[in-house]
């Protein structure tokens, strides 16, 4: 099969990959659609050691698995976890100590013709989401994982830094919750489509300091982060939603002396994400700059590269 | 009067200072004794900017004031604040916008033999307690704002870094609540006083990787940062108890992975902190190495500094 595959942070589309055999408990899953996401592209760029086919955000139809699945559309969670240590029995999979993550950690991704996830991972895609919709939804989950995290009151002040991709789904899910909301950018146009949701946008010096209840870094830059730890009032919580190349250079200090709480948010629930996008909830389509054949990966890889662009979806058949 | 004065980092012993007069609402305290902090120590380093008399960790009595107060040994909050502004009305006085702080922020501090301070701040201390228990009130607490901020349950496994003036008295703070506990420092001989109250300690090489649900941080340097972040499993959360001197290094991916909370920590309760030292639950007694009177301050602020020291004290009369 085909596949676009990462090694030595050289990207090639290779054509003589085999079609995985699931193990026991996973599904063959022959992909449909999937999206080009910042970790990728940081992948790629070498942040974390990977070698393999990439990917994690995907719809795809399940080819062999059990009866109920087979010839479902679904879409699927990136841990493959263990069962078995001590966070698996917690009740915090997504932390297992022995997990595989798809297209991320030791696991094969969505950018080839097809992929093996453990059946438990995999959600049907309820029949009004269009496929190319569906393959937000583990970007969606991850913005909703700030919800499972931060009890957000109705009065609560809430920024969100960063108009790109993650920012947007953040943006909307939050703005959901009636919180009062702003969303700064560096680029007029990505602001543009929350603004046409009714969400407050504006450039960084909208940010009145020391105002805000909560604030969301989605940049992963410091000048993000820099922000993000300013707009805070006192006791306030600012939520790393991004992951960072490098170090982060931080004021411990004013950490401890306005007492804020900082919390890191990675993978979310996929259950609430299918039902916002079923209801129609979260816009995403608008998102969507540009459709590539997964043979034309390397290309694909150097759109969503481009300035200004949000997300790029490979499409497999 | 006579009054330990920081001025462009030197510390004078100053004999004309005039006794301060009470603005309306203050009440004048004749001070009893002091005790010598790290930010005392960090403020003379010039780590944030000072200049006045030093010193917020005291006992007193009151001359000037309000009638249920006078004669009345009493200890003080360190935050005077203006009670206008919108963190002094939703509840948060420690963080007002417009606040002194004693011997740390625009206010004359406590090595002296007068200062003045907000009636409110004030907290009569009870007749058994011996003046010089009293004086740990402040830091102790410091040690108990952890339990205000994070909700600890009787199987979480707590890791405290640090076995100096601010590690002795969280980790006996914590023990009280019947966490798994553990004390890691560098000083075999401070660590033994916790040993002695049934506390485990250890050095740094005691500490399995990712096994503590809490860690709190009292060292104030990067190492123990470090190794606070690293002993936490995923989920876990890092109370941030010092302040730090410059910019502390982060990687801030591995919070987002590990969806870690860090928490700083400031101010805390004086009324549970008095009830402590009433019922004779924290010792802090074992923690006194020396007590100078205040003529001789100079040198208590070099025993201070000295290796192997924990708590020295000031006597005024
Ligand atoms: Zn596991
Ligand atoms: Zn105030």
């Amino acid at each position: 099969m085909q596949g676009i595959w990462l090694e030595n942070n050289q990207l090639q589309l290779r054509t003589n990959i085999p079609i995985p055999e699931p193990p026991p408990g996973e599904a063959l899953v022959r992909v449909l659609c999937a999206g080009v996401c910042n970790t990728d592209l940081e992948l790629k760029r070498g942040y974390y050691p990977y070698t393999g086919i990439l990917g994690h955000e995907f719809v795809g139809v399940v080819e062999q698995g059990p009866q109920h699945l087979v010839n479902q559309r679904v879409v699927g969670e990136i841990n493959a976890v263990c069962g078995q240590c001590r966070f698996c029995r917690s009740g915090q999979p997504t932390h297992c100590e022995n997990r595989t993550v798809l297209g991320i950690v030791n696991r094969n991704g969505a950018f080839a013709e097809y992929l093996c996830l453990p059946i438990q991972n995999l959600h049907p895609v309820p029949e009004n989401i269009p496929t190319e919709v569906a393959t937000f939804t583990e970007p969606l989950a991850a913005a909703l994982e700030i919800q499972q995290q931060v009890q957000l009151r109705p009065d609560d002040r809430v920024l969100v830094i960063g108009d790109g991709k993650l920012g947007q789904l953040v943006a909307q899910t939050l703005a959901l919750t009636g919180c009062d909301l702003l969303v700064v950018g560096r680029h007029q146009d990505k602001l543009a489509h929350l603004e046409a949701r009714g969400i407050k946008t504006g450039f960084a010096d909208t940010v009145t300091d020391r105002a805000f209840d909560i604030s969301v870094e989605c940049t992963g830059n410091s000048e993000g982060f820099a922000l993000a730890h300013r707009a805070l009032r006192p006791r306030g919580t600012l939520v790393l939603k991004s992951t960072y190349a490098g170090k982060l250079s931080l004021d411990a200090s004013s950490l401890v002396v306005d007492e804020i709480t900082l919390i890191g948010s990675r993978c979310g629930p996929f259950a609430p994400a299918l039902e916002l996008l079923a209801q129609e909830k979260v816009d995403v389509k608008s998102l969507i700059n540009a459709c590539y054949p997964l043979a034309d990966g390397l290309a694909a890889f150097e759109r969503a590269q481009t300035k200004g662009v949000l997300k790029v979806l490979l499409e497999m058949s």
